[in-house]
């Protein structure tokens, strides 16, 4: 376990320091469940009352709050104590599973596959002919590559994931457990007896930017013959359905359970909330948002927050609301 | 197959038996399905009719019901034909999936991983390093077990699932297939550069208490520093997102595809319906339900049953409904 | 990279030809993002301006849609330009992922199972106990099926997906990534000292016709004591919950995200819109459309189209829309 004296934390940290402890830190929880080896945040005045009854030996604070050290105790001041937590987790990192070899004698791998400098392929992985996985990629165990499939330097792969052929990756990416990329869009036509469904065929790929993370057990699509395309920085949560063709700009953020149908555009910076599904053939523009739980049916204009089912501009959405529950009165 | 006769059923479920029937009984059907070497449930008085055209040779019904054996035909009254019908599940159920030997020559198993007495574990699964299991354990095939992850006695993991490293998963469990325990939860910050997204890192883990059921393609994310704790005895549908930090009680229901966003509290006993989804950062207090579909924006006092998008007191959203329809006429 | 002249083109969708190439076409794009060596759709006249500034070489185009050809490139009138489309996505279909031998040496094949002539086995794959495959099957890496299931002839399973036990699969199906057939179904009863909940055993299997698709990441639970159904020639998006004892009629489709609760009834050719979800024990009848997005708690009738949550009526769900607006205005 990593230990740091107060003393190594504000070198991180920069704040101002307040009180004195001989306890080393060796982690961080929350403000009632620290113990003495913790640290603990307070990012608002609300929460400033639960130190005197804390545990830890130390608090990282924003600079408008006032509390006292108390006995073999410090608190740290910081201009944003959010930002503090975000580098202290960096430092309390533990260490990622274990390799025991960088290739292993477990793993199938192509021979045509080409695996770049410190690269590791966990147990039971499968890396398909032709792939090219950069340098510095990680493959947990039982995750599958197919055919043909680049893979970008220092991107991570969490177990169970599945990459279909031809996909596209690029690099500082994260996919985590039983993520589906490039499973065949949903298509079909009516057959020529007109009585079943034909499956159209889709030929395209999957082409996915630098930084971009996909939560656990989330789906994207590969395109019918144009290939469905998310822009660098993208972060998408769990649950999250992307249908094929979707083109999402840069660093979109979808929040899990959200879904798109079949060739939704979004421009950057948009924002999905849980559990919000969009119609197909439609976009949603740059710096838009779109509400938890909402039913999007038609474009969003740049930079504008649509809520409800069907979506509408907020603020119109929470009249309707206001206007429905005094009716029924 | 197992095969019983009327005496043997009644044995487990101490009715009162009315008529004769020659024939064994090797199954339970529904009751316009059953054969006659198949047993029946009639819980109540509307299903009575389709006695008399039934095929089965045997039908369990609760007391108040009344109907006549027939010719080489049995029934049996119980107070609760429900419960008999759990009782006689148990006695029916079929063997489990066959494992030709208790650790798989195929799967790998970390040396330094601990595996309790009568623990088995199916072909292609990935133990971790320091991974400790306890007795009586059955992992499928395919699982994945990452590092210092501590699974109790009795609990059985179905193929597909991945447990993430630092997991504390209690006994007598059941996860269903593809289930993704312990991934990253879903946080950023702002750049420093202000134009995209960092990884907040986080480093909690998943706790997971006893008796809890986790059905196929669900994910729980891990904490941000303290963890993800569901409590004894919750039982979690199909493709239900919690997310990281949230916080379970005993026994609480999750119906499919419903969704905790992050930091979300539930007491014990809560209820939440298919399809539902909940803020973050809200509580839903002891016994209270959320009717299916809802998406709920506030705290949900204990007992309470909450409906609707937004959603509030099931009764006064019911209100809103009707008058919804009155204006739209 | 296959290459077909203009002349092999028309021979497979036998249109008119306007104009003349010498540019061999070797793919498919969309109109603005082609180049020479690609074909391009036009369906509908609001593309038909696009095609001036198209690089591409060769447009299909509806019959009723004037262009002209221009210098070296050509087009072809057709009745149908989308199932001249579909049919050209055939013939440019690349080839599947490849396999090093049969049965791979990796794969785990009980001895009991047994395998069709022309069926495929790759890397990691699980074939449990009394497992009978058909004819020309192909189970991609890392794929588990568990005892006693049988799969028709033709059938593509793709990696990560897992079968589980006395599964019944038809013949032309697909199963895309990580889809989970057979997990228990979700039923408790209260615990006898009615302070926890117990399991009831699912003891029933999961039935699966011809020609079914299953999208990655969805789920199809196994009945109580009966089957869950799909019919011949459903299609099934990605992320989808078919709760136990379902059955679905001949050619349902489900959107992406959408739900079945348990023992839910669909009649032939129903269609289920996108993150839609349906009340347990409720019936759809054939022909019936639920919009996407939309709640239902009661049964619907044939042909009928309902919408909205709760949903009704579609033509009384739009008032209700257009009458809340109007109200909050």
């Amino acid at each position: 376990m990593k230990s740091f004296s107060i003393e190594d934390i504000n070198a991180i940290i920069n704040g101002e320091v307040f009180g004195e402890t001989t306890n080393e830190i060796t982690g961080l929880e929350q403000i009632q469940k620290a113990n003495k080896h913790q640290a603990t945040f307070i990012g608002s005045r609300k929460f400033a009352g639960l130190w005197k009854d804390s545990k830890a030996s130390l608090a990282i604070v924003n600079e408008n709050i006032d509390i006292e050290p108390g006995d073999n105790r410090v608190f740290i001041k910081v201009k944003n104590a959010d930002l503090a937590m975000a580098k202290l987790l960096e430092t309390f990192t533990p260490k990622a599973p274990h390799f025991e070899t960088d290739i292993h004698p477990s793993a199938t791998i192509d021979p045509s596959a080409k695996i770049g400098s410190g690269s590791r392929v966990g147990a039971g992985s499968y890396i398909g002919k032709d792939v090219v996985l950069g340098d510095h990629i990680t493959i947990y165990p039982n995750v599958t590559i197919l055919d043909e499939t680049t893979i970008g330097d220092h991107t991570t792969i969490w177990s169970g994931t599945i990459i279909r052929e031809r996909s596209v990756i690029g690099s500082h990416c994260i996919f985590h457990n039983n993520v589906s990329i490039g499973a065949d869009g949903f298509g079909y036509r009516p057959s020529d007896d007109g009585r079943g469904l034909v499956k159209i065929p889709h030929i395209g790929n999957v082409v996915i930017g630098n930084a971009v993370e996909i939560g656990a057990n989330s789906c994207v699509d590969r395109g019918k013959f144009s290939s469905t395309i998310l822009g660098d920085g993208c972060k998408i949560d769990n649950l999250v359905q992307i249908a094929h063709n979707c083109v999402l700009g840069r660093s979109c953020i979808m929040a899990g359970s959200s879904g798109l149908a079949g060739s939704v555009t979004l421009g950057d910076g948009v924002v999905i909330g849980g559990s919000a599904s969009i119609k197909d053939h439609t976009t949603i523009h740059s710096g838009a948002t779109v509400g938890a739980g909402s039913g999007v049916m038609n474009d969003v204009e740049a930079g504008k927050t649509v809520l409800g089912y069907p979506a509408v501009d907020s603020r119109e959405m929470l009249k309707q609301w206001v206007a429905l529950r005094k009716l029924a009165r």
